[in-house]
């Protein structure tokens, strides 16, 4: 792909994408951890790359790094382009750096052919979008949308230190956060590696991301009776084991139904199961379970939580066990992308002959945060065999190119429209 | 029941019961593991209890205990009566101890009321019942059926020493290991807590055992694909752990099937379940669990085997997984009790006033080992909630009294038989 002149600089992408990558803990690659030396090292080494395309650099108070372009028109909100640097702990070279570093190839471009547009553009690296050790993710979005809470700002990281002291060590000013909410924004798009395999498998250049989904994670604990393997009769059992198994297997079948159905995005994982005593011979007294679920549609999700809370109390009473515990862990709503953005995602694809389709995200980004103060929507680019936060992550120059031309002609698409009234 | 008056001295049960009970690890009460300085030190009190009933004391070559009372008539074979001293890590003050302590009380009986009896009688405390440090069980039993292979002895223990030179160093002879294997058991009759709760539950004061079940334990491993719990869709998952789950269903309900169908005892427990990597948002890439299935029925068992077998590969298939593994990790066949020997436990039961049903033994015990040389059949007791191999393992003096007492009985009809020809 790298043969069809995108006008973009597919090398100059891909240079930028492997300096940043060397900037990891070298002994466990790729390793860039917001709020660390590395992480500022590698923001330090972004803001000599805004500096070099002529942008304005500065941070907000919740220590979001932007680089900005003006436009002619001192009137307009902003076109918010970007995505995040920081890594999980032995991740890859593009979940993140993707999304900023071809934000920064639409501006470059923009530059080198000596183009104005009427809005200003401006390249953001979102603080601390992975879950940071501060136990809290996509930190600057939320503060750029105004759920950055003061309760969070107290959550404590590693020597106790507070997530606002954190952000202030790093170059924010948690005393003025309010001011990061952000409600000059006319448009947020956010490239992103796919961290799937559909994109790979149908051969499709980019995807257009219809919707973030929506996560519930519930914990499970079922409490049965601990027993002899031998001398306990099938009868008279209470396996805890048995009502654990009955119910990673509705869940799964559940969301395969729900998935066909037709309503939206749907998947659901039993990523974590626990026996205790984990022997043998013993009949399990107890079984916890972490059950993910995610959605695109918030309706479907809710119901879907409440069958999976259903089904175990209905098993429980099957099996002569205890549901002891059915907590959610954690909620996040479905965020749906802007139809008006996607649409000019898709024409921008179909104009540079690139193949598109829709998509739902089944991971959280950042974009999920700024759909809730103004319209975003996101490229998917494919990723090798839908490998992720993994140091073998891998996206071809050429594919992350064809995700910053679809970006770019949507750009100009956007800057392009006529004023609304 | 204790006020029933059986001739046997319930008392001096339970004060033996908890002096050999007191030899134990103190910081992990009750821990008597064979091979160790306190299952010595178990064993000298023992040699101390034989000598004082006027029992002649020896060890055989495979380092079994036997005290034994000479018969009238020296023709005649011997009749074995006991069971073991040794315990798991932690376990109880029961499981063993009450049928070697039950089986002096017997000859006790006898001596006390100047009875001879026409066969010799000896009391046994078999060598290592319990899984040893050495990975083997039921050494001491083992050697009397000659099924102690010279391989078994050099299975390697604490330090690397060989179980044969651990059996050498406490006080057996293994160069002469043939010698221990007996031709001339009459009868051998064992008393044991039940480690199950049919008795208890159907208050019932001794349970006849039917037969010893086989034993399959079963690790299957199914290999699947790991992915993003949000990125995957339903359709194209590999879900290892959603196979296990099926698999465990199968298993479990597959064994309450055979049970109530009629063809003897079935119990099937799925013990051990492992994910990898065991994380809230990956979809399992493999899962690794252990099925430790039992039954009276050697051919029902082994079909059974065979099921769980054919139900992995089509559950594999199912989930597109791969059973990457299906290995019978150990096999033991099952053993059938006496019939003419439980007729008589029932009979003197009976003429004692003790209610008494008949039961499969759903754990292992020197009596499996031992039927392969004589008749052999065991006495249950009642022991609370069916817990064993725990410190609150736990039987009432009174029902192990009355399990003596029926095996006492036993032990008079059995020598009082008119000699075959």
């Amino acid at each position: 792909m790298s043969s069809r002149g995108f006008g973009i600089d597919e090398s100059r992408i891909w240079s930028d994408l492997m300096g940043l990558a060397e900037i990891t803990d070298p002994a466990r690659p790729y390793t860039r951890r917001s709020f660390t030396p590395l992480f500022q090292a590698g923001r330090d080494w972004l803001r000599g790359r805004f500096a070099e395309a002529g942008l304005a650099v500065r941070l907000d108070p919740a220590a979001n790094l932007f680089g900005r372009l003006a436009g002619t028109d001192p009137t307009l909100p902003t076109i918010l382009l970007g995505s995040h640097t920081d890594s999980v702990p032995s991740g890859g070279r593009f979940d993140g750096p993707a999304g900023v570093i071809a934000a920064l190839e639409v501006v470059r471009t923009l530059q080198d052919d000596g183009r104005r547009l009427r809005h200003p553009v401006e390249v953001v690296d979102c603080l601390a979008e992975e879950p940071s050790d501060y136990g809290l993710s996509c930190v600057g979005s939320r503060a750029m949308a105004g759920l950055l809470t003061s309760e969070m700002l107290d959550y404590k990281g590693p020597g106790g230190e507070r997530l606002g002291d954190a952000i202030d060590r790093v170059g924010g000013d948690t005393t003025r956060l309010a001011e990061a909410k952000r409600s000059d924004v006319a448009a947020f798009l956010e490239l992103h590696i796919e961290q799937g395999v559909v994109l790979e498998r149908s051969r499709t250049d980019i995807g257009i991301v219809t919707g973030i989904v929506g996560i519930v994670r519930l914990e499970i604990v079922f409490e049965g009776e601990a027993a002899h393997a031998g001398t306990m009769p099938m009868a008279m059992r209470r396996d805890a084991g048995v009502a654990a198994a009955r119910l990673v297997t509705f869940v799964s079948e559940r969301a395969r139904a729900l998935a066909d159905a037709g309503r939206g995005y749907v998947v659901a994982t039993t990523g974590v199961v626990e026996l205790a005593p984990n022997a043998i011979n013993v009949v399990p007294q107890s079984a916890r379970i972490v059950v993910d679920a995610r959605a695109e549609n918030g309706a479907v999700l809710d119901a879907f939580v409440a069958e999976i809370e259903a089904a175990s109390l209905r098993i429980a009473d099957e099996t002569n066990t205890v549901r002891e515990r059915c907590a959610v862990l954690s909620r996040a709503t479905p965020a749906a992308c802007d139809p008006a953005l996607r649409a000019l995602l898709a024409e921008g694809a179909a104009a540079r002959g690139l193949t598109s389709l829709s998509l739902p995200s089944g991971a959280g980004h950042d974009a999920a945060f700024l759909s809730r103060i103004a319209p975003a929507a996101m490229v998917f680019v494919p990723c090798r065999e839908g490998r992720s936060h993994a140091p073998d992550e891998w996206a071809e120059p050429g594919a992350i190119a064809a995700g910053t031309v679809a970006m770019l002609e949507a750009v100009l698409r956007f800057d392009a429209r006529p004023p609304k009234d």
